[in-house]
C-alpha cells in the first residue's frame, strides 16, 4: 500500500473507541492520534501506539492528519467543534439532530470552504444509511410511501430523558417497532400509522431510595415529547440486573418503501439493520466516509457534503475497475 | 417545472413498456418517442401521444432527446446497440451479463467519450441496487461475508433454458432461496454455503404431445449450468393453468452483509426486494438513473458510468437542500 490515510479521532467515548477499532479493519488507514478535552494521561487507547493529545493542541497537527473523525455528541460538542475544525481539517461527523441539519450544514460548509477543506456531515445510519434508503425508495418508486422503524434498540436520548425523572437512580430505554405495523407495511398495505401505532417503549429503571414506584412510573409515561405519545412500559429492576443485562448497546431498524408501478403491481424495498453495537457500527460508517473525504479533498472539492452527495465508489479501497468486475 | 427531460425508449418489450409506465410517475421527464426494430405500425404505446419510430431512423432525433433508455436484451441487443447509441445519445441500460461487464463497459466508454456523451450501464437491481448493497456492506463491515439470495422469482434465463428441452411445449422456472440458509445467515452464523444449499429451482412445464414425462424431467434436472447443481422440482401442468397461474413476473431477493466489529459484536445489514413485477421495477430504476445521466452530461462528465459512480443526489428531482432538510 503506497500511502495510508492518516486519521485523527476527536473524542474518546463509545464512538471514538469504535472508530479506533474500525480503523484496525481498514489497512489503507492509520490512526495517528486521539484528541480529548479530558486529561490525556487518563485516556488508554486500545492500540498501544496511538498517542493521545489535548484537544486544544490540535492545530499543531494540521500537516500530519488527512481526515479527522469527530466523535463528540450532537448536543454540546459538534455545533462548536464541527465548524471550528472543518476550517482546519477534512472532517467526518455523525451530527444527528435531524431538524437542525440545514443550519449545521451551512455553518460547516462556510468554514470548510474558507479553509479549503472537505467535511462530510451527519454520517452514520440515521442520518446516513437510512437517509440513502429513503432517497432511493422515493426516486425509484415515486408512487408510494416510506416507513422508517427503529429498534429493537437502546435509545440514548430516551435513556437520558428517563434518568432525569426524579426518583430514577439509573435506567435504560428500548425502542421497539410494532410487529403488527411492520407486518402491515411488509404486506404492501400502505397504512397510515400514528406515532403510537409504530413503536412502543420499554424502560428498565433502578429506583432511588425512598422513591415511590407509581409516582415515578406516572412521571415517565406522561412525559411529553419522549413518552406521552407512546405505549410505554416501566420495569423496576435492581442495580445489579441493570448492569448485567442492559449494558450492551444494540440497535437497528428498517426503512421500507412500499410502492406501486404499472397497473397496480406492488413493489417492496426494505433496508434493515440488526446491530449488536450501535456505536461500533456508526463508527465503521464514519471510517468508510473518511476515505471519501480524503479523495474529494484531493480532487479539489471543498465545503460540506452529506452521504447523499457521495459517489459510492469513493468509499472503497478497491479500484473502480475491480469493483465493476467483482461487485457489479 | 422549467424544462422536462426528454426521454427516448429503445425496444418495446416488457422493460420498454415498464419504462413508459414509470415515466408517468416522474413529471420532470417526458417520453418523446419509442424506437423499435419491428414495424412501428404494429406497436401500440400505452400513452396515445407517444410516437413510435423505426430504430434505424434514430439518428435524426439527436437534438430532440436528452436520454435514451436502452430496453433491449443483454444477449443480442445491447452488445451492439450500447456502444453504437452511446456515441450519439446519453444512454441508460440494464446490461446484466455479469462476467462480461468489464468489456461492455470499455466498449460503451470509448464510444461515449468519442461522441461527448454520458452512458450509465448495468442499471437495475442485479446488477444495480444489489451491487450498491454489496459495496456498502464490504466498506462498512470489512470483516464479514456478503450473501446474495435471489427469489422467490421467475428467472427469465432459466425459463428459456427449460423451454429448449425436447418435449417441453411451454414452461416457467422459479428460483427459490433456501429458508434454512437464509435463517442461518440472518442469525449471524457466517456459514459457507454451496450452490445447492442456497437456492432450489421449481419448474412448471406443459408437455408437448407424446412427450415422455420421466424423460423430460430427467433432461431438465441434469442440465449442466442451469439445473444440475440444484435441487430441482418439475411440475407438469396444463397449458391453461400455466397461462392462468404463471404469467406474472414476480422476483426479488436479498443482499445480506454479516460482519463483526470490536470484540466480536455481530452486525447485520440486509437489503431486500419483493417485486410483483420485475420488469416494471427494473424500468423504474432505469428512469431514475436517466436523471443522473442528463445531469452528468450537462456538467461535462462524458463516458461510461455504473451505479457505483453515481452520487445519490443526482437521482432525485428535489433540490439538495430540500433533500438534506427532509430526508437526511
Amino acid at each position: 500500500m503506497a500511502e495510508r490515510i492518516r486519521i485523527g479521532i476527536v473524542g474518546y467515548g463509545n464512538l471514538g473507541r469504535g472508530a479506533e477499532m474500525a480503523l484496525a479493519h481498514n489497512p489503507d488507514m492509520q490512526p495517528v492520534g486521539i484528541f480529548t478535552r479530558r486529561d490525556p494521561a487518563n485516556i488508554s487507547p486500545l492500540g498501544p501506539d496511538v498517542p493521545v493529545h489535548a484537544l486544544d493542541t490540535i492545530e499543531r497537527f494540521r500537516d500530519r492528519i488527512d481526515v479527522l473523525l469527530l466523535c463528540g455528541g450532537s448536543k454540546d460538542d459538534l455545533p462548536r467543534q464541527g465548524p471550528a475544525l472543518a476550517s482546519l481539517f477534512n472532517t467526518v461527523d455523525s451530527y444527528d439532530t435531524h431538524r437542525r441539519i440545514p443550519e449545521y450544514f451551512a455553518a460547516v460548509d462556510a468554514a470548510a470552504r474558507a479553509g479549503g477543506r472537505t467535511a462530510i456531515i451527519s454520517v452514520g445510519w440515521d442520518p446516513g444509511l437510512f437517509s440513502l434508503s429513503r432517497l432511493f425508495g422515493e426516486v425509484i418508486l415515486p408512487k408510494g410511501e416510506t416507513y422508517t422503524f427503529w429498534g429493537r434498540g437502546l435509545s440514548q436520548g430516551h435513556s437520558d430523558a428517563l434518568r432525569r425523572v426524579p426518583g430514577v437512580k439509573a435506567g435504560v430505554q428500548y425502542t421497539i417497532p410494532s410487529s403488527d405495523a411492520l407486518e402491515r407495511v411488509r404486506g404492501g398495505e400502505l397504512p397510515r400509522l400514528s406515532t403510537r401505532e409504530k413503536h412502543t417503549r420499554e424502560c428498565y429503571v433502578v429506583l432511588a431510595d425512598d422513591a415511590d414506584p407509581s409516582e415515578v412510573e406516572r412521571a415517565i409515561v406522561t412525559m411529553p415529547d419522549y413518552f406521552a405519545d407512546y405505549d410505554t412500559t416501566v420495569h423496576f429492576i435492581a442495580e445489579e440486573e441493570l448492569r448485567r443485562e442492559h449494558s450492551a448497546m444494540p440497535h437497528g431498524g428498517s426503512v421500507i418503501r412500499s410502492g406501486l408501478t404499472g397497473d397496480g403491481n406492488k413493489q417492496l424495498v426494505e433496508y434493515s439493520l440488526k446491530l449488536d453495537s450501535n456505536p461500533e457500527f456508526t463508527a465503521s460508517v464514519l471510517v468508510a466516509y473518511a476515505r471519501a473525504a480524503f479523495r474529494l479533498h484531493r480532487s479539489g472539492e471543498h465545503g460540506a457534503r452529506t452521504v447523499l452527495d457521495i459517489a459510492p465508489v469513493l468509499l472503497s479501497p478497491r479500484s473502480p475497475s475491480e469493483l465493476r468486475k467483482e461487485l457489479l
